[in-house]
């Protein structure tokens, strides 16, 4: 290895979201599915990374069942990069977790920290910045963020707010420092936000050296720091039985709340490339093909006098009549009908289900 | 058998219908779903007659292939009175061979021709109602119809022109002339009959002797007569090539063009029994049992913010958000979501799957 810091990835695929229902399952989050493109999210993820990263140098982490799907999806990471959680618990712990580990085997190692369920349609661009934000976090004791260009006053996202005057340069990548991450404003605060040019939906991807992350959690995290510690010694022993314990006692939040929020010296690059979080259906209709009428279609379906519709339906000829802003996505055993300006409530289904008992859906 | 002419019925099951796409298929029609209850609605309608005709009175008349499905719902029916066409070809064509048939057995007995698709109510009245009319039929020389009370103007069914001053009298039933069957109206006709009160709708019930019928055909349907004459002598040949061969020749059309059009002597009761002719998804809305937003469910389903729907999903849980006015059929292959103002459209989707070949779906 050279006097380089070894640059790393950790792709966070312990994500169990149900605004995808009923393609999404308990078994079979988001990051699993071939919803954005016709491979699974994650496996995007890993494609997005490899003019940048070899196998080894690519981590993800998850729970169990999803480490297996994860060593079927990508069979060429090596085993040892798929981490594993003894228990779901947010962000915090994940990358508490994931950073020891790359930590105890390189403390100098750049850690990008990725979400598993992002899409981006500017690769190229992606890799460009990641390629800048990890030379800044390599050589300058920053914890590197990047932030989205707001497009609308969305209130579905987290904002960070950072000041107009760039801090550092890279090639032709600048970076500004982080005056606050915000959390997801109402409607008034997101129109202001979006009129100010001061704030950047926040992407929850970070950028940081190994021994900076420690540094960072001891300074603005102190309640985190003692956790740190004795996963790292837990690691050193490799005491497995001691990690999970460690682990299980994390408080089960998002590093944005656990670190983000409180750090200093913390800068952002601005990442114009193409993101959407895939947030829910309706966020497809922006990224499937569409006819002449805005219907988007996977699957087969046949549309008479329908517009802005979107469907999904791999298995059978799903016919849609008269219909507008409709969202219908077919599965095996559960189908969904959804008005999309409802489609926040698809989460509603799988309570009813829970308290119906009805498992098997879920 | 005693003099009083015998009573049998004759139900009309050749029909083909696409308004229950995607349950209804070519092989499958409406006649053998099981949508107005949980019975098909051919069951139904042998179900109804049992306490006036035993299973030796009661024929069906259809294709070959729906006769062995009729033969299989229906078991105790005589295998010879299942009736088969040799083509699909209107209900002209059809009662004039099952009349024929029967004309054969006994001139004198009394008919009811009863489509295999309706659904009653209120079987008891039904019952009365065909009692009375096989009593009217059986003692004068007329054709006896029954009309159904319009109770808004529809435009989708023929009408009854009748006479105001009650002709004939059985126990509590009136007979009233018929002064002129009328083809589907449009919207402002269709007011007026109703308003004037003195049009009932066209259930394509009929009661006849046989012999009376042949009469009829001879005096008000003379081209039709030549066919009558040579199915009957075919008949008594049991020459089954030559029942066929006239047929085929038989124009397709419907008994009601053919000759209730302009046939004089047909006598009209009016029919409080319950009726609808099913004749669409929505009408199924009439139908099934609603809950408190006024959704109808088969099978398995979940409603938030929806009112008004009607699903049919027996085999898939179906969740539906958000939505007005919407009818959902899911069933294994295909699957329709139709707004109700559209499902006069269900049958261009069958154009529109004919067009590209896609016949698994007819």
């Amino acid at each position: 290895m050279s006097g380089r810091p070894r640059v790393c990835a950790v792709i966070m695929a312990g994500g169990s979201g149900t605004r995808f229902w009923p393609l999404s399952r308990k078994s079979r989050p988001k990051q699993f599915l071939p919803i954005a493109t016709k491979k699974t999210m994650i496996e995007e993820t890993v494609e997005r990374l490899r003019p940048l990263l070899p196998p080894e140098a690519i981590y993800t982490i998850s729970d169990r069942a999803q480490a297996a799907a994860i060593r079927k999806l990508i069979p060429d990471l090596p085993r040892s990069n798929v981490f594993v959680e003894p228990m779901a618990k947010n962000t915090a712990a994940s990358l508490i977790l994931a950073t020891a580990r790359i930590y105890h085997q390189n403390p100098k190692a750049v850690v990008l920290a990725l979400p598993a369920d992002h899409l981006i349609t500017k690769p190229d661009v992606f890799l460009k910045k990641l390629r800048a934000a990890a030379a800044a976090a390599g050589q300058n004791d920053v914890i590197v963020t990047l932030g989205i260009p707001a497009t609308y006053p969305s209130t579905g996202f987290g904002y960070i707010h950072f000041s107009g005057s760039c801090s550092l340069r890279f090639g032709s990548e600048e970076f500004y420092p982080v005056l606050r991450f915000k959390e997801k404003p109402d409607l008034e605060k997101a129109k202001r936000y979006l009129k100010q040019g001061r704030h950047c939906w926040n992407s929850g991807m970070f950028i940081w050296r190994a021994e900076v992350f420690a540094r960072k959690i001891e300074q603005f995290a102190p309640d985190f720091f003692s956790f740190w510690k004795r996963i790292i010694a837990a690691i050193k022993e490799n005491d497995r039985p001691e990690i999970a314990a460690v682990f299980r006692e994390i408080p089960a939040t998002s590093i944005d709340y656990a670190l983000m929020e409180k750090a200093e010296g913390v800068l952002m690059a601005k990442g114009n490339f193409g993101w959407s979080d895939v947030g829910s259906w309706v966020s497809l209709a922006d990224i499937w093909p569409k006819d002449r009428s805005e219907n988007a279609l996977r699957g087969q379906g046949l549309f008479l006098d329908s517009r802005n519709c979107l469907v999904y339906s791999p298995h059978r000829l799903a016919a849609v009549i008269g219909l507008r802003d409709v969202i219908i996505v077919d599965t095996k055993d559960a189908l969904l009908v959804c008005a999309k300006k409802s489609d926040q409530r698809v989460k509603d289904v799988i309570e009813a289900l829970k308290k119906k008992g009805k498992k098997k859906y879920l």
